[in-house]
């Protein structure tokens, strides 16, 4: 898993709480994180559909949807991509004793045990939106850091 | 995930159903894989007390537990480590409003939502056990061909 999937989801929990569009720049700064690797996580957030930015003096970027119907999953696919980490390269039909294609219509039951468990990986990662994380984000951090860090968002780029 | 888990799975399920220890040499043939390849995976089994090789004319490799023991959890992580595919950088303590460690005592609520789903990943993984996997693989294949396949195992190197 690549390190894009924390920024990209904690740049979506942010978005989810400002106003109005947010600079890339001030994400970046925000976190710390280099222009050119946020400018990477934002152009895969865009592309599948979670975010959408504006040009102009008030542009930036936004949520394209409600915060409760972006799931972490759909943040997590849109960075790291929807394959499966596990392929199955057919290895049964390898060797001196290959499974004839006829009976290979079903996967291997190794093959379905391990995507048994990516498909538990992506229910749970599915359970949970942007707007879930939001509301424990808002629980656990003192109001005043969150006020400050919003305020700083809406403000003038610095 | 690397493909070594395929590989590594295929054989433990092979393992459970040879009467005797198997070289090294005969899983490579198998299933058509390079020896040296194969080499590594079988260390990896080794030393997580998964498999275990004896010397001599006889010799080869073996489950070490009953396959009953063995989970598919306890394989992958044998070849993949049992690392979190999620590392958390602490993202949240950079920036102009950085959280203070006092309040980081709890993983991010963001780095949670990533390990519940991993743990519901590994307790998929941890459900099936190698002999689970090689009695569907009984039910699922003709009996002529594991026949074969077992015979040949047991036969003198070729
Ligand atoms: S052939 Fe790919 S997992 Fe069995
Ligand atoms: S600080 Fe790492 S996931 Fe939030």
């Amino acid at each position: 898993m690549s390190g894009g999937v924390e920024w990209a989801l904690h740049c979506c929990v942010v978005l989810s709480g400002a106003e109005r569009p947010v600079p890339a720049q001030r994400l970046a700064q925000l976190h710390d994180v280099s222009p050119t690797y946020l400018a990477k996580q934002l152009q895969a957030l865009s592309r599948a559909g979670i975010v959408r930015s504006s040009q102009g003096a008030a542009g930036g970027y936004a949520l394209v949807r409600d915060p409760g119907e972006v799931t972490v999953l759909d943040v997590v696919e849109a960075v790291d991509g929807a394959g499966p980490a596990f392929v199955c390269t057919e290895v049964r039909q390898c060797g001196p004793f290959p499974a004839p294609p006829r009976d290979c219509a079903r996967a291997c039951p190794i093959a379905r045990a391990m995507h048994d468990a990516e498909r538990a990986w992506r229910a749970s990662l599915r359970s949970v939106t942007i707007a879930d994380l939001a509301g424990t984000v808002a629980d656990e951090v003192p109001p005043e850091r969150l006020g400050a860090a919003l305020q700083w968002l809406r403000g003038p780029a610095g």
